[in-house]
């Protein structure tokens, strides 16, 4: 079989670097064409040494490229290039949306680990997957599940159960989340991920952004998503049938089994590098209730999820610059959720909004948390 | 479009009048057109009466035959006939091999609730089935968790774990089983089943069966199914591929689900009677060791299994006669795993055996166990 050929954009991030784990693992399967990085252009290069890429992106102009003999493409270009099998986009932040949004209208297969591509452009994204006969491959670990529970159903879900470690501060009182530290909130307990998701799967965030991906790639009304508390990241999410049967997909929490799924799907391939699950031993999974009051950003995301238009837009950008503030010092771990509150209280939509409209509400959005940080308390 | 058109061997029983009520739900989905009992007549006669088969079978020469526009078939006829669609065979015991094999023969779909024939003839039935295109839907809830993980999947499973209630004695040491009454061993903690397989639940014979079962129905080497259990019976089992994914099915413990899957397969259909797991409050699912020592028929019948020939068909047959004399107060709890392992020893196995070669071991094991318990102690 010939190798699949891949480009990674975002190849330095922690998704990136598992990408080429899962290659190095599996070097007759695959094969890296195209790599992109942001600003890690000592990791990129090395990166470049040992893959060889034919293409070759980064952020900034530099004063001395990476050497080797690659053609230095822009993300877009090399996302729809005809010599790439699958784009793995693995870029954080809005940065993944525009060449997620080249792949599709080329027709690609997308591996699609950024987040933010589906929440902000879900409707834009998916619609022109389906015109073009694109494939997104789902990366989170938790959309992988639901595609391999719903592999091979002769019908949609009627229920999709997403679930959520809780992350550090499960349990927290309102009153001890007044105080948790950058330090406290970057120690996910199962899952070792860059620091903007980490940040996020302590507010909650991340969960609520996963409802709105859930409910694109899926095509599945918010309603019929429910969000449970499971601790030990071993059931990594569950689907439920109109039988009432329901069918979970469980491993280890390790990106590299959902980032090799996407690559090999509809095969499955051994890699004596993913851990087995261990029965030999007992083991306990527990699923609570999450706690919307003490953790309101998993509601406010479903709320934006639900209304639509540029809201989800806001929510992403709005966001990402309230985890950046965190991470600075400058805001407490609580304001988070206090500014999103704020802005999204304030922001007038956009329904139906075009790409420019969305890009329009992403600015809005990051200016109005940033005036709100230099100015008035939230 | 076309009701389904079913036969149910067995109607009378647990798994048969719960097939019943699956075609009381979906009226229009599913159409009795066979009932055979064996000798509960009077519960054939209602069932007679509310669904007006076109073929019946009762066991025993009766005074007063249900009355009825019915023809009077043998199972296997009825097992075969053209007009049917589906042959639900829920017979119990070694009943169920004969009209098995006829409706593998006549290429017919048959959802499968008889263990025995597959433990007692899987070779036999597996290779009669493959040859006539015949289709075998598992009605357990273990085989169908496992075939329902299975499907849509491009390659066979690595592994299956296969649940294990632990039945009423669970963590019961030997020493506590010394003493238990029929009573105690029929109240099983979670499945509500006929006397025969709650008894064989409390020894764990039922769940070594089972494993003999998965080999067969999904070609798994002994050494790839793997026994865990899980006390509260909401996952039913599960299925390990090579990339180290697990895929499990969950729900209720509620046979409806599994029998309604196999009629009406590959669709899934809506049945308000069927109960959906409520993740709405805290949910608690622990994975255990069995304890093969304390539990000696699970090892018993798992050997049978990997010796093959015509111990399994050993197994089956002392066990249920084992069964028999513990229910009816002439043996011990803890005495039909020592007859078993007696007669066992003591059998002079047939590898590849033929029909009547497994009807020979059927017969000379029943006489066995038969013989020990009225003379020597076991």
């Amino acid at each position: 079989m010939d190798s699949t050929r891949l480009a990674v954009l975002g190849s330095t991030g922690s998704i990136g670097q598992q990408t080429l784990e899962v290659v190095r693992a599996l070097p007759e399967r695959f094969r890296i064409v195209g790599l992109a990085a942001g600003k890690n252009i000592d990791l990129l290069a090395k990166q470049i040494r040992e893959f060889q890429p034919r293409f070759v992106h980064y952020q900034d102009k530099i004063a001395h490229p990476p050497s080797g003999e690659y053609e230095l493409l822009s993300l877009e270009e090399i996302a729809c290039h005809p010599e790439v099998d699958i784009v793995v986009v693995a870029t954080s932040g809005k940065s993944g949306l525009s060449p997620t949004l080249a792949a599709v209208k080329a027709g690609k297969k997308i591996a699609l680990a950024n987040k933010e591509s589906l929440v902000m452009a879900g409707e834009i994204i998916t619609s022109a997957a389906k015109q073009n006969a694109a494939e997104i491959l789902p990366v989170d670990s938790e959309h992988s599940a639901i595609w391999q529970c719903l592999k091979g159903e002769a019908q949609p879900a009627a229920r999709i159960i997403l679930t959520a470690s809780g992350g550090p501060f499960h349990h927290y009182s309102s009153a001890q989340l007044e105080s948790v530290t950058v330090e406290q909130a970057l120690g996910h307990p199962s899952w070792q991920m860059g620091k903007k998701v980490t940040i996020d799967s302590a507010t909650l965030m991340n969960k609520g952004l996963e409802v709105i991906e859930a409910h694109w790639l899926f095509n599945m009304p918010f309603d019929n998503i429910t969000v449970v508390i499971h601790p030990q990241s071993i059931v990594h999410s569950m689907v439920e049938f109109i039988d009432g049967s329901v069918k979970a997909q469980l491993s280890h929490p390790d990106m590299r089994l959902p980032i090799q799924y996407a690559l090999s799907y509809p095969q499955r391939l051994a890699n004596p590098q993913l851990p087995h699950l261990d029965w030999s031993r007992n083991n306990h999974l527990t699923f609570e209730q999450p706690d919307f009051d003490t953790f309101p950003c998993l509601r406010l995301a479903i709320e934006a999820g639900k209304k639509g238009g540029t809201y989800p837009a806001v929510v992403c950008a709005a966001d990402e610059v309230a985890v950046e503030l965190f991470l600075s010092q400058r805001i407490k771990f609580v304001d988070i959720a206090h500014y999103l509150e704020k802005v999204l209280e304030r922001h007038q939509a956009v329904t139906c909004p075009t790409l420019d409209e969305i890009m329009t509400a992403d600015a809005w959005a990051r200016e109005e948390i940033l005036r709100s940080a230099n100015g008035e308390s939230p």
